[in-house]
């Protein structure tokens, strides 16, 4: 098997780079072990869009692989094992097969770390999230619980606080570990800071209505945002040598590593801004780099 | 009037900038004097926008600004005369107030500069194409035509040669101005280039079918591309001293001009990919930068 270039992952990044390239007459092909959308399917409204008013993260996931189909872009369900770099060629090794290609573009994402309170996956997309750009307008004026001592924690309770009625910073220490805007944080009268305070458990009835401490506290809330980090999805290109410190890959602005013709797009890639629209733009941003360099073959 | 931000230009930069203000709890409004979407408008169908197989231009451009309305964002459909910079007060000067604002952000765009022959405007999205990658994919193994002599003329003409039948290229003068990848030009076999040639007029019933050329040799064709350079919407921000030799706004990569804040997102930024989603990018990032400063508030 052979193609120009091989895509790893089927979340938005991946896919827009697929019909980019495959619009310009660029075999490629898409290979992903999971539901075509990635972190898409764990949201429930996405209102920042463009073009969309509300849309649910599964309808847009939807929307987007229907578009990978109508292009006849292969779309392998299997699990990407390995890398290998073979001097001009690039090999990915997978559960059934080798396939050679002449680009590969690495597009696993990123998952944010869960705090394995009971019931924190039912809750998913019903009051519990991991952005609070995304999913904190939602809850405007009202009550919202943030979870996290790091400086995305304070930064983002912070912006919460903007918006909702009341945010309560749950700490699990005795201190904040980020040293950021503590300040700021301390002076807003609608952040509330608890420390030595962990969740043991998620409640309601369809929606979240209120967590439960370990100590057997209950705090009532309309949602509780998770900032306690994220695990970039890169465990398998570790012998590639092109990832940072934090497991995120290194890229130039092209979205080029350092190793030649590979690829990094979208949450893996070490970046600030991790949205829809900017994880598109990676998968754009890689696809013209290749075809200004397949036009002349 | 006062507003926290004010967005200049209701392309797809300019409104996406403000839905992410806006939810974010940052009073802005958008100023604009032609009709909300931008270059969208002249566009017939897009194919590239990730979750629509296919959509016209003017319909994601009214489903972009219907996202604006139900967000409450301001509309003032006037003209801008000036910036004035003043210490620590940036102020918009249009044909009917002046508005104090905190942030400015520039998202006027370009256009493509037209050849100005006749019928040319009838065929706006009907075969006459200023973006190869956008359009090219129409014209699978269809004949078409390029207009220009420079470098980007150039590759896009590679960049159709690969999925067109038969590519013409026509040169105004008796050489190229461009100076890259001539020799790979003349070694495609679909590729003609024909020098001194103008075209007079375009034809066709309700898609363009041919061009005739001021010799009055007729060519058929599906379709033309013309790039023969953008005009920048620039003119009116010259006295700020923020552009560069072709009027373009110089940027870092947040999006920030040299002039505290004061921002220039999508197609008027100095930039090498001018996507939809590219714009986009650059809304969302700009939104993010001023939230981030203004998170400490």
């Amino acid at each position: 098997m052979e193609y120009n270039v091989i895509i790893i992952g089927a979340g938005v990044a991946g896919m827009t780079t697929a019909i980019y390239l495959k619009r310009a007459g660029i075999s490629c092909c898409i290979i992903e072990e999971k539901a075509p959308g990635g972190q898409l399917n764990y949201i429930s409204t996405i209102e920042n869009y463009p073009g969309n008013n509300k849309i649910s993260g599964t309808d847009l996931a939807y929307n987007i692989y229907n578009q990978v189909n109508e292009l006849d872009i292969p779309f392998l369900f299997e699990q990407v094992k390995e890398i290998k770099k073979e001097k001009e060629k690039n090999i990915i090794i997978t559960e059934k097969r080798e396939i050679n290609a002449k680009y590969i573009i690495i597009a696993t994402g990123r998952s944010p770390k869960k705090l394995n309170a009971l019931k924190e996956e039912n809750f998913l997309g019903k009051g519990v999230s991991y952005c609070a750009i995304c999913d904190g307008p939602l809850y405007k004026d009202k009550e919202v619980i943030v979870v996290g001592a790091g400086n995305s924690a304070i930064k983002e309770s912070l912006f919460l606080s903007n918006i909702c009625s009341k945010v309560t910073i749950l700490v699990r220490k005795d201190e904040f570990r980020g040293r950021d805007n503590i300040e700021e944080l301390r002076n807003k009268k609608n952040i509330i800071i608890k420390y030595n305070s962990e969740i043991k458990k998620f409640a309601g009835k369809e929606n979240l209505e209120k967590v439960i401490l370990k100590s057997n506290e209950e705090i009532t809330c309309n949602a509780c945002f998770i900032f306690i980090g994220y695990d970039p999805a890169t465990e398998k290109f570790l012998n590639l040598n092109i990832t940072n410190q934090e497991g995120y890959i290194k890229t130039d602005e092209y979205c080029r590593t350092n190793i030649k013709n590979i690829f990094a797009i979208g949450d893996v890639r070490e970046k600030e801004v991790n949205q829809i629209i900017t994880a598109m733009n990676d998968g754009v941003v890689a696809a013209t780099t290749i075809m200004n360099n397949q036009i002349l073959l």
